[in-house]
């Protein structure tokens, strides 16, 4: 992306992130906010505020007037602003979300695509109840046209924000991860045992957390992915970890890029480069790390187990 | 208490609260927040936020010219404002913490006393990177007087503020807990598969916990045991787990009764209920719950394991 393209779409990220926030604070720490209004594209159910947050997303994209592919979490993958009727037909879209679309006639194109990946609102239920980490996550990727199915090596740009701090994560490929404006940068942490670690563990078996568990400093459940893996980038966290192999591409899309950017370690939980494309139903495992020490130490108990 | 006694000493309770925050305003997020000055008096690291949050709170009660024991995480078990030299002198008092004190002496007289416990800085290592969930804990007890140990029974109020969120948790035995004002309620949550339970784990073998994480819907770790304890009261949290059976008493004296005022449940890890001391050295176990049948489904599943 040449920069004026990037600026242009940075502006339309910020737009959203401000528009998103507007939208949802009216039902932050409501229990009507968590009310389950249909079941998503991606197959999980979509509460209101879920709602709420992603048509807003939406109306911004629409507004660009521009062509992009938006992919997120309720409504699935849909074009916006191309010259196809009824993909704009928002409630025709919700009631029938495209979730097993085939991607792939959306990339088979010779020009250029801007596709958005959003997580409109990464920690719903801490929104719901009012915990203190909640936001949006935006990443924009650029997909050259081709046969070839576009990737997280696409994404040029990424963008957080939570919602609870108004702290903002940013960042461009090959240029800077910033948070608040400032250079983010991970911990030197390279000890488990000075380790504090963000790391998802419920809802399966973990005994390959074991070890690391009972070794570690601190550890830490928030509850928002995007928020939670950009800690490793600032130093608020020296590690991130979700073994579970289940996390959505539109949560991390961002975030793996602001990690990347920062100087920190990222790989899925068998030491390999995230490489996952760029569709609704992409899961990969996360393990990051400020420190390529740290991040070998980890990889190394989770094989012991 | 009679009325005018508990409303002197809610006011001084606000008054901490307010002024421990303005305090460490400047220090949050700043990496010297988090420097070790000194070994507390329970044997724990003193960081520089630590010491300037409990001066202040020394400051408060010193002002109020009553006679009170202070016990609290850094300076130990003190008496302010008692005919006895010696005692104020915090530069002394900082140099020599009160690791040891024979609390008994503190009690065996036939005046009724006040015993503030304080948490001046519940989730310091939250605050020094300024992860949104860190505050104060204050509970204030009167001791009867005599040779009887004063214990959690003797505890009348309690009062927490969770400085990120500007949260407020309030609460006076037999008459209420509020949240912000607003009566606090618990969840009505039964199941295991609907719970949002917060629990530390880390640092620990957690056979015990296995089954549990198994099952919830989710699980939270803030880091500061007093804001996620008083969750249950408000219903932010299904349940609270800390079987470690090292959490000081000063850390829970307040959100305890909070939970219990809310009509939540709370016991030790073998369903006992919580009768610490009102000691610096006091430890205990936490299982925290929304409703009887909740609390019995954790207990049972503990005890398989």
């Amino acid at each position: 992306m040449d920069e004026e393209t990037l600026q242009f779409w940075r502006i339309i990220a910020i737009k959203m992130m401000e528009q998103v926030e507007k939208a949802i604070s009216p039902l932050i720490g409501k229990a009507e906010a968590g009310n389950v209004i249909q079941i998503g594209a991606d197959g999980t159910p979509s509460k209101l505020i879920d709602l709420i947050a992603e048509d807003e997303v939406i109306e911004v994209l629409k507004e660009t007037k521009k062509p992009i592919i938006l992919i997120s979490e309720e409504i699935g993958t849909i074009k916006i602003n191309y010259d196809e009727p009824g993909y704009l037909d928002i409630e025709k879209l919700r009631n029938n979300p495209q979730k097993n679309i085939n991607s792939k006639e959306f990339y088979s194109t010779n020009e250029p695509q801007i596709i958005f990946l959003v997580d409109p609102l990464d920690g719903t239920s801490n929104a719901v109840k009012n915990i203190p980490s909640f936001g949006i996550s935006i990443a924009i990727a650029e997909h050259k046209g081709g046969n070839e199915f576009p990737s997280l090596d696409d994404i040029q740009m990424g963008f957080i924000k939570n919602f609870a701090t108004g702290d903002v994560y940013e960042t461009i490929k090959g240029k800077y991860a910033l948070v608040n404006g400032e250079d983010a940068k991970p911990s030197d942490v390279v000890d488990l045992n000075k380790t504090s670690l963000g790391a998802f563990i419920y809802g399966t078996k973990f005994n390959k957390m074991h070890k690391i568990i009972e070794h570690i400093r601190r550890m830490r459940i928030l509850g928002s992915v995007a928020i939670e893996l950009a800690y490793v980038g600032t130093g608020n966290y020296d590690a991130f970890i979700d073994i579970r192999g289940n996390i959505r591409i539109m949560d991390i899309a961002a975030a793996q890029l602001f990690v990347k950017e920062s100087g920190g370690i990222i790989s899925d939980n068998e030491g390999a480069s995230l490489n996952g494309s760029l569709s609704l139903n992409s899961r990969t495992s996360i393990v990051a790390t400020s420190t390529h020490n740290l991040h070998e130490k980890i990889l190394d108990l989770m094989d012991v187990i």
